[in-house]
């Protein structure tokens, strides 16, 4: 396979069905090429808050050979000027573009997390910090989660279905709204549609009234508002919290009980359930379910690493 | 020796003696074994500050060219439930059962921090998260120092007095309460003596009226409020604040001067000084005494590497 | 060369010259001595934030196959008495002496950051805390930045002259002061300033009236408070923000217009522009400067790895 130019999206990864399957070649020999990352050194860019993405990259780079840096640029209040021409008499301390220059200097390849602002919903939608990184930057870019997308989380979500269906059919995935205590993101949603695609799959995703998700990656999905429906002969269910895409942001009253428990479990085909983790337990998913045989939510988070590394290894 | 299942408490070393023998072993060739850590990973998670147990342990991971990870719980506000059960509609953002079985996807070893919280005595005494997470990870577990105890310190003062007693009778050995500007936790001195019952000495163990340890720890040694009294004759004098455990975590005023000075040195025999470091000079030791060649502070310090290695290469 | 002893301002580097050169050597090879730190630790210790010193430190002990622990003293409150004899009842929780020497107990070498306070002029001008870290430490020293010298970017900045300037004439160089958002240390235009005299150049310092510097660095060299006249026919113009010397760490009002754009470079013989980064961008210089040919300063944040590594090499 050609190297990876970035890895953002779906659309980075030339042909997902065969990755999958070299991720289960890394799965069964992950210390098979510890010299790969000799005098290669990895940039792993927090400006918000990561453990298990944190944790897996930092293992997959172990494993490869790989140096890393990590640079916590939320924490040590690095606050970048996004806007081209702007006068930085404010509160910004560096433009993204110097960052990004000043960056490429010392590493090979740039992995970056940057969480929306939820303040100007079209800066958010257009990616505006990781695609200007992606344009400034001199190497390669890893999306760690962005504003709009968590590829790495929706990459093992793939591997995990596929390592979980042995059958000669199209499993019924769901991916439905779970409640919390606050607004969430949308990007573990919208990625995980929009990677779900890319696989042989019925897709169904289900969220109550006011919670939409921005169409660009739902569209040509089953969308309804009714879970039950949504439920019924699924063989795997996501469950994630989300706030609304149109009133961006918003978190509205929310009719009905949302919380998954192994009473709608019933209605399913004993469907496998998937979080990408943490979980509001008896929030989001009751214990029950969690603690059964139905959750693969562990192998989910061990299965962070295996396409940590098939990314590091084909983009470096 | 067998395989250490976890390293949290005196008990879990089978044989002290032993123990403390292949310590100088390791000190007198720190970089001896270094392939031992090929392709291990320790996972180092500090729910609470930490340097010098933070570098020992990276060094020690180092020496034995083992990988690590560190995890900055606290301050990534990676607030944990404790309560089976809990409906987590709070602060808590993961369950401890969570995050203890997403560690071990990664780490091969997880070696934890967590001082107590003095809300809740029982939740304390019982160290609940520590305890929690032994039960629910899959791999072995190492205390950074929990709410009860401190086993690396301990460890570690024991190889420090072992190096510094030639002589053929047992050491007189006095643990004292110092001064203090605030309210300090009991995991160093109840360690203390868990640990110094363990070798050949003659322990008495001096506070103030109302600064009283847990009986648990202090059974079967020496208490007084007299520290003059306990001073006489010793030869290992080894220095820490506490607050009160009856009235928990209370700290009533107190008579007299607990400060050690070079006037009360000389009721000992020579005595050497210990303290676990940081010290508030000229508060709980005059730096008279540790600027002298009684202070084994800094040998107290650097031994902490050596036990750290023991504790890494007998649990893996 | 002799082993360096420490490294805190140019008179600790015995030939400048020479450095200069072998710097080059290691720019062309920058990973020719892989074994060269196999068993050796660096102690990183930042007591303020970094970004590109951080990085470009990792990176070196990368190079080099140094191991290195971070100590970020600063966020995790690790606050220290400087003053012996101090009775430590307060908010200092370590004394300077106690922590030089616990961390000379885990490393070979300490490099350290230290911001000046700005609350105490004398305190900051003898760099109390870089010189009491040497007194007390037992290993030698590397400053990563004190309250009166940046030595690493200044080191840098010689090295990128040098490779920048091939007449056969001595260059011209203008240090210029700078208009910023908020009060700024000395530390980088006093170490230009004894840095640049030590190689074969024409050095102009020019800032408005009442933004002196400290005349320890600035004297033989040509002062004017006329950007215009010392722009004039400049090779090589250094910007950065200052605040007040005399009147210490005072932003007084200035008259005229001190941003660097490209009508001013015409004045000059086609000059580099040069500046340590981050740099606020319209506010210090014009984007059309910062994003021209002129403009050296992504190759200054790349030679920061370079120096670093000679450094790291000529101290161990």
């Amino acid at each position: 396979m050609a190297k990876l130019q970035k890895f953002t999206c779906v659309d980075d990864v030339p042909n997902l069905e065969q990755a999958l399957q070299e991720c289960i070649d890394i799965k069964n020999n992950p210390l098979g090429t510890p010299n790969f990352g000799k005098n290669k050194t990895v940039g792993l860019v927090f400006l918000n808050p990561s453990l298990r993405t944190r944790i897996s990259m930092q293992k997959a780079c172990q494993n490869l050979g790989l140096n890393y840096i990590i640079i916590n640029a939320g924490q040590d209040a690095w606050t970048w000027e996004l806007h081209d021409g702007a006068v930085m008499d404010g509160t910004t301390v560096e433009h993204i573009k110097d960052a990004a220059k000043v960056l490429s200097e010392y590493c090979d390849v740039i992995a970056i997390r940057c969480f929306p602002a939820f303040k100007d919903k079209e800066e958010d939608t257009q990616d505006k910090v990781l695609n200007q990184f992606i344009e400034h930057a001199t190497v390669p870019i890893i999306s760690l989660e962005s504003a709009t997308r968590h590829p790495l989380q929706s990459f093992t979500d793939m591997l995990t279905i596929k390592e979980n269906w042995k059958e000669n059919r199209k499993p019924k995935v769901v991916l439905t709204w779970a409640p919390h205590v606050k607004s969430i993101a949308h990007s573990v949603a919208n990625s995980f549609c929009e990677w779900v695609k890319e696989i042989d799959a019925d897709v169904t995703v289900t969220f109550p009234e006011g919670y939409d998700l921005d169409t660009e990656y739902t569209d040509g999905l089953t969308i309804t508002n009714d879970q039950d429906e949504a439920l019924k002969d699924a063989d795997f269910i996501y469950v994630k919290n989300w706030s609304s895409f149109s009133d961006y942001g918003a978190t509205p009253e929310v009719k009905g009980d949302w919380l998954l428990t192994l009473e709608k479990l019933k209605q399913t085909n004993n469907a496998k359930v998937m979080h990408c983790l943490p979980v509001r337990r008896n929030v989001e998913i009751s214990d029950e379910v969690l603690d059964s045989e139905n959750a693969l939510v562990y192998q989910q988070a061990g299965n962070r690493l295996i396409t940590a590394q098939w990314v590091l290894k084909n983009i470096l």
